[in-house]
């Protein structure tokens, strides 16, 4: 992004902070005239303080050293609770509370496989989140491979009846991490499919875009009315081995052994601090992320580093000497990786204020750049709204389309009426390191996640000045 | 390796196979020509069959997914040697025999780790082998980090009495991996210097240069008269996590458990093929690879490689119509990771006819390019063998110092007068999956291990044919 178009961009360049960027996927480049109004300005300070800053690492660091993995509703959760409260607390945020979600509680317990005929060898694998455990023995099944969930889904019963389902569908590698959604559903509902046709259990190539012999867990999903049967993943070269022994003879048998437990419901909370509004303190502008995280690494990228973000936003503004119209508040969301637990409770618990909430976006991504904004706002404001932020392109951050969800934990905010923007990040290795042990500090850029602290500061402050009105939004 | 200067380079190019080259490193490029002698032409001819074959590939696979990790002294070590007596008969090469090595035997157990305060958070771990168990509740004791082994050498015993040593020395990378001869040390004699001051135990940062959460593996030692403390190593993540808790308190409290055992002697076997000579079949080419390998990976790059590398270039050869002079010996060494203890019976077992060995070469660095031939011959020899082997230099090698050590496995045949030659491989990232988990097929390009075959053959028939006398070696 070394070339640049528009000399009205240059204009507006801060002592040398911000490069003159070409906005990439720019949907009218030629036209764009960027925001130069004082609060743009008033934005764009910010922004600068944040690139910075190391706030938001310093606040990632003291999540993955001192707290760590933090399974919703593990004790560890509620060390994660604490932690922010303190965290927020000490950071002079205007108000910070919690408000109590009941979140389903598991333990991941031991997972071992190992293919026992005709070849010997041991497997890396990793329970998914909410599996049931095997009986206490193990399994020891024949297994059976499908290329994809639709594959075993159009399966004759008689094959699977009995084995072990092997889901063999390889995660592509996309910027926008959507080769993840191709795939997903082999993990979320492998279990169901294959139970229904009379699987003992499920194992699937890991959701993941790494070749490293670690396997990605992930939250999957029962049906009442089907069996219980208990779900892994397994690695890259684990699916490579096991595709070796299957050129050589298609009957491979395969031990399995977990002791994975379903624990009931715990409580755990959403974490929230907010800078109150100058003039309209009643209407919100919400940034949030997840504070849990899956258990075997430290939860940095996933989501750690979406925790410092937009803590490290709302900072900013909290220290400004004249704060904006609209309150910021921070939403460090509870129980998300085991289905959006703290979101869904979030707009429950706020059903009657929701028409309050001018604008949502979560940071759950991990600490790639952002190189896009997208927005879910009423058709007739979108251009007016991408005006506003359009200094965000001096961040690298182009204007993108009106078809945002927002981030998991927003995601059912528009159909509820609420406006929503998507801060897009590259994810091009994102889903090499997600829900697996090397989800950890070290994954992240310090100087990438300071730009995206630069984009939310300048979305939320813009948004919490700005008088277009988003809604209504149009039919989901 | 775009660009070339000497026309005598490209006189000798087959058939588009090899491109025109620079040798890198090459001592006198400019006075470089190339030997284009009849033997010449067929190791060339022999170095286009292997960039053709597909052969060394087949091997790695067929090692890794019928048989896997091979600790040696184990079942899978055996089998490993059965594996390779089949393999190498299939071939139909003139003598396939194995001979008996007496190999210490070692279990891994389990290994956990974790920090228990004033944090709590587990870590990834892995024993190192030999290492003995720790008690069956474990060990609970206050970390003290030194920088390096040297570092831990120098400490008061005071402060490391009672306590678990870290040794926290970052192994850097390097083409020829050297960084982790300078870190290895602190793997290898850590629990002893550790245990001379009163250490409970010692975990070190693994010796390896990737950031995954995955730890090394590899051989340490123990000295008679100084107490047996449990030794593992941690990954690059948790060295990084642990660095971050003394940041801020430098009381941190490690939990260390392992159930690792030693198992006595065991009998393992090295494998040995040849292609006899046609003219001096008493005289032997020696090229080596260890079967054994580590237990977590499948021993795909160390050595599976090499096992492949060596047994398809002796492959090559012993198809041709006519042999040459001298004897090719293959030898796929037993225990190399534990202590070379195949290489060092071989020299005990061949004691008589050392004599016989012409020059040896061990390909033992994974299956990255080879860039350079090095050698330890007779100094009046040198360049007379550097003009022999010097159409390698067609197939990217350049023609390198008179420094080798030959191979783990043969590097203590130069002491009694063996000559040896190191074919250098590019070891950028060997040490990112070295003694890992993820030591897999999936971490080997076929073109480069096609390209070390070409090396390989090239060399291994000129040796067979040179004439030049490589002997007597200047003292080690």
């Amino acid at each position: 992004m070394k070339d640049y178009k528009s000399t009205a961009l240059c204009a507006l360049i801060l002592v040398g902070l911000f490069g003159c960027q070409q906005t990439t996927n720019d949907p009218k480049p030629p036209e764009l005239v960027v925001n130069n109004s004082a609060d743009a300005q008033i934005s764009l300070q910010l922004a600068k303080q944040a690139l910075n800053s190391n706030l938001a690492y310093d606040i990632v660091e003291s999540l993955t050293v001192e707290i760590g993995p933090r399974l919703a509703g593990s004790d560890k959760d509620l060390m994660a609770v604490d932690w922010a409260m303190e965290k927020l607390r000490s950071m002079g945020f205007d108000k910070v509370y919690k408000e109590s979600v009941q979140v389903p509680a598991w333990s991941r317990g031991k997972a071992e496989a190992s293919i026992v005929a005709p070849f010997q060898q041991p497997l890396v694998i990793t329970a998914l989140g909410g599996s049931v455990a095997t009986p206490t023995n193990g399994i020891t099944a024949p297994i059976v491979r499908f290329d994809s969930l639709a594959a075993l889904k159009l399966a004759e019963p008689s094959t699977v009846k009995g084995k072990i389902v092997f889901i063999d569908h390889i995660t592509e590698r996309h910027k926008d991490g959507n080769g993840y959604g191709v795939t997903v559903g082999g993990r979320s509902k492998g279990a169901v499919e294959a139970a229904k046709k009379g699987a003992v259990a499920v194992v699937i190539r890991s959701i993941g875009t790494n070749h490293d012999r670690m396997a990605h867990t992930g939250v999957m999903r029962y049906q009442d009315d089907v069996a219980k049967i208990p779900a892994a993943a397994m690695s890259f070269p684990d699916a490579e081995l096991i595709n070796g022994m299957l050129k050589r003879d298609p009957n491979i048998m395969m031990s399995l052994k977990m002791s994975s437990e379903n624990l009931g419901i715990a409580t755990s909370y959403n974490v929230i601090a907010e800078v109150t509004g100058s003039s309209k303190p009643e209407e919100l502008v919400l940034i949030g992320a997840h504070l849990d995280s899956w258990d075997e690494g430290t939860g940095a990228i996933d989501d750690g580093a979406g925790v410092a973000i937009v803590t490290a936003a709302a900072k900013l503004i909290q220290d400004l000497p004249q704060k904006p119209a609209r309150t910021i508040r921070v939403v460090l969301y509870a129980a998300e990786e085991v289905g959006l637990i703290g979101g869904k409770s979030y707009v429950k618990q706020h059903a009657d204020d929701l028409e309050k909430h001018y604008i949502a976006a979560e940071s759950d991504f991990g600490a790639g750049p952002i190189y896009q904004i997208d927005f879910n706002v009423a058709p007739a404001s979108f251009s007016q709204i991408q005006h506003q932020v359009s200094s965000m392109t001096l961040n690298g951050v182009a204007l993108g389309n009106n078809k945002a969800s927002g981030g998991p934990d927003v995601s059912m905010m528009p159909s509820l009426g609420v406006p929503v923007a998507s801060l897009r990040q590259d994810g091009t290795d994102y889903f090499d390191y997600h829900h697996t042990p090397n989800d950890t500090l070290d994954k992240i850029d310090p100087k990438s996640l300071a730009q995206n602290v630069a984009a939310y500061v300048q979305f939320a402050y813009m948004m919490a000045q700005s008088d277009v009105e988003l809604r209504p939004l149009t039919q989901q």
